[in-house]
């Protein structure tokens, strides 16, 4: 960490601030220039905020020159992080494509969904059980009987299931069920469950927050590798700006910002980060050109009846014209959409 | 609800908009207008999402009539929510005026502080004890003894205390020891959060999200009255915005028009508004000139060696300027600083 | 346009409405409905503010029923504006590459870039001449001796030059030597200027403002439409939102949406909008994969030592694999790069 | 400026960063530290871009040590500035009240609001007479006749004039009328208009551009300070942000921000920054108590007519009421209002 002290800072300042560093087990080394006095903070500084200096009388600014996160970090591994989901591999080579309903509404829903997104080339399912709904009054959800639901569906169909948790008071009965762990957009700065999450090793599907930096994304990812759980896959959702065309606005340089930053996968949800079926095949198409290695994208057998985000989910026939047309543009790039896992249960 | 059919819209498209509004209950009131027709769905709406009828085909655009929400609404609730904490009230004719540290760091820091703000006419104190910290490798506070710490300042000087929760696994333990609960920003829609809260029949002061806009702030108040707690102090703190030269910024209009729709207190935080010690003085005068209801504003007794957000902490000599400031302003807006409401324990 | 009254609006404020309805040449279409009174203002409603009715007495809300562009409008004109721009055509099928230095710093440097990129397979070439700087201590561009160097680019090359106008009065002086005008993200409301380009019959290159909406890029691009010129290429050129790790957030849902609401061409400048060399072929692909009509982008020869955006600058070998990676991502969605107009003139 | 080298930089790179420095005419101060290499630029910076040093290899990052604003900094010029605008004075302990319509519409509207907003206690008056419009088809201003209307109204009631200039053009003419001039927030960054400006000696309004950083805002007045014209006022007039609730977010925060970086007076626009008269008042208050040098505030007698910024005006009477609550936070600040500088014409 790089302490710039005012120009001026008297010479007691300025020895306070290296015994501050000297506090905190840090090595202090002091350079004097002509118009200002630098000093260094070197070691382990990953870990600590700027804040810490500040404070002190006589300091400009504080400049960090390794980044705050350590484990997420591409510097510390250069090589990306490719692991197993249930018999494919996320952040290679093979794209992964989830899909499924915004909620699980009931059995026949989900498991025709199921049925239809697989045919039409998914390799992973997704379906919320507990829903953060921003009105108290709105459909939250229907609990444990939608992961019987979706085990249902998994179970025919052979793709893993993606499901959103919202508390760490769900974990236990979600452990039971799910194959990646989503946590939403507003979750993602609930550190109580970031740190339940990092206790387990199940990989984990981390959402951007609305208005959360790439760099506080990145600093939630290490809450969870922290604690042992090195399977985390980032996903840009769009960001919450002035415009108001779309729901949100899709940070689209947020993907190689993140492919240069880090070594994890990451993937984009065009439903979100648009909130119109019209759009969405474009953002996806956009996405797998921009260098991600992944989308989750919402889509209902009868968007007109889905009892949320019907606007922003595809109908299957929809979702498979853009399966066809991201396949395209993922063999430009050299890489294919991942096989599904497990075999399909036949004569349902 | 207003639904606006497209120009062109079929007689079967409205129709079957017709027959959705009175499935879901409402009673459906059509008018044929020269450019397009028009769909009234009359009934108690403000339970209902405007996308239900989004998604039908023919439907250009859908405009709520009636606010989505009830219980924290003026127009079902005109007269000002004035509520007792612990000897004074909140949100009627006095200001109130919650001071403290960030953290409480240890028995000696949050005593000192407490007498030093009670002394500078500060009613409640703050501090917290679960810290959400963007980093896995900050601090993460004192837990119950930090909690045992605050019991003992609110013994000696007679100020209810204000600490953040941040998981309704730490209800039962905090709702032995604190008497407001409050809501950080980050989880203004940790929606089992807010269930929970409504559940207590203590007070929530609830932070707006970082940007969150207005309309949630008051859906997210929604969820804890909806649960029968009808305690609940709106705070602004600051949204996030491209500006950098502060923190946050304070979006001063938001006091105006949350006392314009809402009957809730409302109060603001200069310290994360702004971010800077400097700049906390000139955003407390403004808040009150505004028509804020109070201030929660962070104090150190020394923010150098503050191990969070010492950078917009007051010293309590600086506090106690800010006071008397405020006291003037308010004056001019008629009002004045609520008193303590129990004695101040004498021979500490 | 659709003026909804407050619930409890009196019988005269209700014909007060009615009455400023004719008074503009409007014709009035009443509907009582249960809970509230909408009011139709019939007829060429495009060019007037839904303020003309939100001021008066007794109004709850107006909305706009048809959109407040014309000439720009798809509703108008479905097909897809096709103009020639010295040779090629912008719009169609084909795929446009403007790239060229931020400023023309000198003959060499605008020759030696010029060759380069139509090597690589640029069809035009920019540069600018007048630099709308922070600073009023930075560099200023060359002025019309910067005009006379891409003159004689334009004649060694064949490409035509496109150059950024400031202001009208920079009009006469640039009429003789620019093909197309750009006009840059700080002047997209100068409305002046636009007008003044509404009158000439030049391709004008329209950059989106830094905080823009695409309905105001839109109103922007009315202002020159309804001078008589019709070719106008809008251009997503990123917006400012509270990321900062890049230099702007490129919106890349603005491609699809402006590409459904307008028949006018739209293409994007992914150096601004990222203000990284490493980012732009990542975002030159998605954009070309979410539909985008072209690119303009930023190359120098020797980025280290460009008088300005250096920074987001690619060298010319650089921007030739661009052009490659562009090209596949093209034919994958069915289009071409255009080719240059003029012929390459020998001997250079 | 401070240079700060990737850990890895190789001798050679550092070398060309000394010699690129010593190039622009600057002294190199080189410090090596653990980590990485310190090099310092020392010498006249403020007109330096950081880019100039990003773009060498092996460069990480650049600081600026010194502000890149300096005409404008309170560093090189601590005392405010105070200046005369015909009679009274602004930047002082006064507080100068601008009223008037948004819109010159008629020669009895502005004459009526002229006398109303005089009597009321305000000292200057506004209205515009070119019209920056978004749509094409809106009112565009009354142009000179406006000018003659407003010179009649700055004689009968002894109120200077302040007037919105939208180009360059328009210098000639405005300069035989205006006292004022206005910049509004869309030419915020019109270069040629502030360089213009700069050669005049008359008082420049500069207000905050939509989404301009205030140290932008700082660098546009150093545009018209260097030019040699030291009287400029800033204006904040709110940003655009997510939030849609209000017109604008008032950025408070940027009043006492500005007071400290600047010696130029700072001024806020309560009608921009919230769009709605029920809101200008509060804000008013909040931004006398929170340090501004003074208010520009729109009145019109009957904004239910008026041909723009109708919703944001406020009639005669409410402006009466809203200069007796800015007196008394005025007091409390120890300021007041300033005095009208010419006599009233009597008989009018």
């Amino acid at each position: 960490m790089l302490i710039i002290m005012k120009p001026n800072a008297t010479p007691q300042q300025i020895e306070n601030v290296v015994q501050h560093i000297k506090q905190t087990g840090l090595a202090a080394h002091l350079s004097q220039g002509i118009e200002t006095t630098l000093i260094g903070a070197i070691g382990e500084t990953h870990d600590m905020s700027t804040e810490t200096f500040e404070v002190l009388d006589g300091v400009d600014m504080v400049k960090r020159i390794t980044q705050p996160f350590k484990l997420a970090s591409r510097q510390f591994h250069p090589e990306n992080s490719v692991f197993p989901i249930d018999g494919f591999k996320v952040g290679g080579n093979d794209i992964v494509l989830i899909a499924g309903p915004c909620s699980v509404e009931s059995r026949s829903q989900i498991l025709e969904t199921a049925h239809a997104v697989r045919e039409a080339g998914a390799n992973a399912l997704r379906g919320g059980v507990f829903k953060p709904r921003t009105s108290p009054y709105s459909f939250q959800g229907l609990g444990e009987q939608g992961l019987e639901h979706l085990a249902e569906a998994r179970e025919q169909t052979g793709m893993p299931i993606v499901v959103e948790i919202m508390s760490q008071t769900q974990l236990d009965l979600m452990l039971k069920y799910v194959d990646v762990f989503q946590v939403g957009a507003r979750n993602m700065q609930n550190f109580n469950l970031l740190r339940a999450l990092g206790e387990t090793r199940k990989t984990v599907l981390l959402k951007r927050g609305l208005s959360a930096t790439i760099e506080e994304l990145l600093m939630s990812a290490e809450y969870i590798l922290a604690g042992g759980n090195k399977q985390v896959i980032l996903c840009e959702r769009g960001i919450r700006t002035f415009e108001t065309a779309t729901r949100n606005t899709t940070d689209i340089n947020a993907i190689p910002v993140l492919k240069n930053l880090t070594h994890l996968p990451v993937i984009l949800d065009p439903s979100h980060a648009t909130g119109h079926a019209d759009y969405v095949s474009a953002i996806a198409r956009a996405a797998i050109a921009a260098g991600a290695d992944g989308l989750i994208v919402e889509v209902h057998p009868d968007p007109a009846r889905a009892v949320s985000d019907g606007k922003q989910s595809l109908k299957p026939e929809k979702f498979a014209e853009m399966v066809k047309q991201v396949k395209a543009i993922a063999e430009v790039m050299g890489r294919r959409i991942a096989p599904v896992g497990k075999p399909l249960v036949v004569g349902w």
